[in-house]
C-alpha cells in the first residue's frame, strides 16, 4: 500500500506520516524526494523544495500567458521540477510499502488502487501555535499567520496549475483529518484503522 | 455531543448518519427538519426540501443582485426558510446528542465546541450505482450523473452564498470519508473511533 499525506503547514502532517511509517514498518519519503530531484537536475536543492509544490499568483499568470516580461526575474523551470518529481515519486511507488508527504504525490498516483491518500489539515490558531513552538518564538503571531495564508496560496495555486483542481478538496482523499482536534499519534491510529478497512475489503 | 454529517448525493451520507445515531442511541434528524421548518413556516415541505440547501445559479445571481424581472418565476424566500431553518437547527442542538444530516448545520453549529462534523463522499461511479440502486433502475447513467452534477454544483452555491465558503472543502470538517473505499458500517466505526478520541482530549 501507498499512502500519500497532505498537508496544510503547521498541521504536523509531516509527523503523523512519520508515526505512520514507523508503525507499519513502511518507508518515509519527505524532503528525501526533494534531494532526489535536484542531484537528478543537478540544481540547487532550495529550488526544488520552493518551488515543486507551490507556485506564485505572478508566475501562475507568467505560465499561464507563457509571456515572461524581461523586467521579472529568470522564470523557474516549474515544468521540469514537475516532470523530475514526478519520476522520482512513480518510481518510488513501485517499490511499493511507503508513506509520501506532500509534492501533490496524490494526483500523480491518482491512478492505482494500491493508494490512500489522507490530508492532515488544523484551524489557524493550531497551526500558528506549531509554527512558533517549532521556530521557538512566543510572538510574532501576525507574521506566522501571513506566511501560513501565503503557503495555503501558492500551494492552492501550485495543485491547480498542474492538476486543474482544487487543492484541499475532500473528494481527493480517502480520509481527511483535522489534527487541531485529535493528537497526532490519533490521527495515524484512525489512518491505521482506516487501511485496514481497505486492505480487508480489497480481499473480500 | 452534536454530530453534522455533510454529504454529496448518493455516497449514502444518509445511512451512515442512521447508523451512528443507532450505536450512539443518539437522536437522528434528517428530513424531519425539513417537515419542521415547513410546518414553522406553513409552506409545502416540497419548497423547504428543494431550497433548504440548494440554490441555482440564476437564483444566486438574483439574490445578490438583488433584482428579479418580471418574466422569471416569483423568487424563492431562501431568506425566510434559511432563518427557519437555523432556528430549527439551532433548537435541536440545544438538546444535545444528536446526529443531524445535511443542511448547512456544520456551518450554522460552528461557534459550538461540542460539535464533530463530518464529510461523506465517493467518486461519480458509486455514486451513481447508488442511486441507480435506489431508484431500481439499471440503466439511464447519464441523466443519474447529470442530475447529481447539478445537485453537487446547486449546493455548493447555496453554501457559498450563505457561508462565504466552497462547500466540500476540508478544512470546515473534523474528518472526512470516501464511501466508494469504505462500507457504511466502516464509516460509521471510523466515526465512533474518533469522536471517542475527541471526548478523551476535552476530559484531559
Amino acid at each position: 500500500m501507498i499512502i500519500t499525506i497532505s498537508r496544510e503547514t503547521g498541521s504536523g502532517g509531516h509527523t503523523v506520516g512519520r508515526l505512520l511509517a514507523e508503525r507499519l514498518g513502511y518507508d518515509f519519503y519527505d524532503k528525501e524526494i526533494v534531494a532526489s530531484v535536484a542531484s537528478k537536475m543537478g540544481i540547487d536543492e532550495k529550488l526544488i523544495l520552493e518551488n515543486g509544490e507551490n507556485m506564485s499568483d505572478q508566475d501562475y499568470i507568467d505560465m499561464k500567458s507563457g509571456f515572461v516580461p524581461y523586467y521579472r526575474k529568470a522564470q523557474v523551470p516549474y515544468e521540469e521540477i514537475k516532470e523530475a518529481q514526478d519520476k522520482v515519486i512513480k518510481s518510488i511507488a513501485e517499490k511499493g510499502n511507503c508513506v509520501i508527504v506532500g509534492r501533490g504525490a496524490d494526483y500523480i498516483l491518482r491512478e492505482r488502487d494500491d493508494v490512500f491518500h489522507v490530508f492532515i489539515h488544523a484551524d489557524m490558531e493550531h497551526r500558528v501555535k506549531r509554527v512558533q513552538r517549532h521556530e521557538g518564538v512566543t510572538d510574532q503571531e501576525e507574521r506566522v499567520r501571513k506566511e501560513l495564508m501565503q503557503k495555503d496560496r501558492s500551494r492552492a495555486t501550485y495543485y491547480r496549475y498542474f492538476t486543474q483542481k482544487e487543492w484541499g478538496k475532500v473528494e481527493n482523499y480517502t480520509l481527511s483529518l483535522d489534527s487541531g482536534i485529535f493528537t497526532k499519534t490519533q490521527c495515524m491510529e484512525l489512518i491505521v484503522q482506516a487501511i485496514k478497512m481497505k486492505e480487508k475489503n480489497k480481499e473480500a
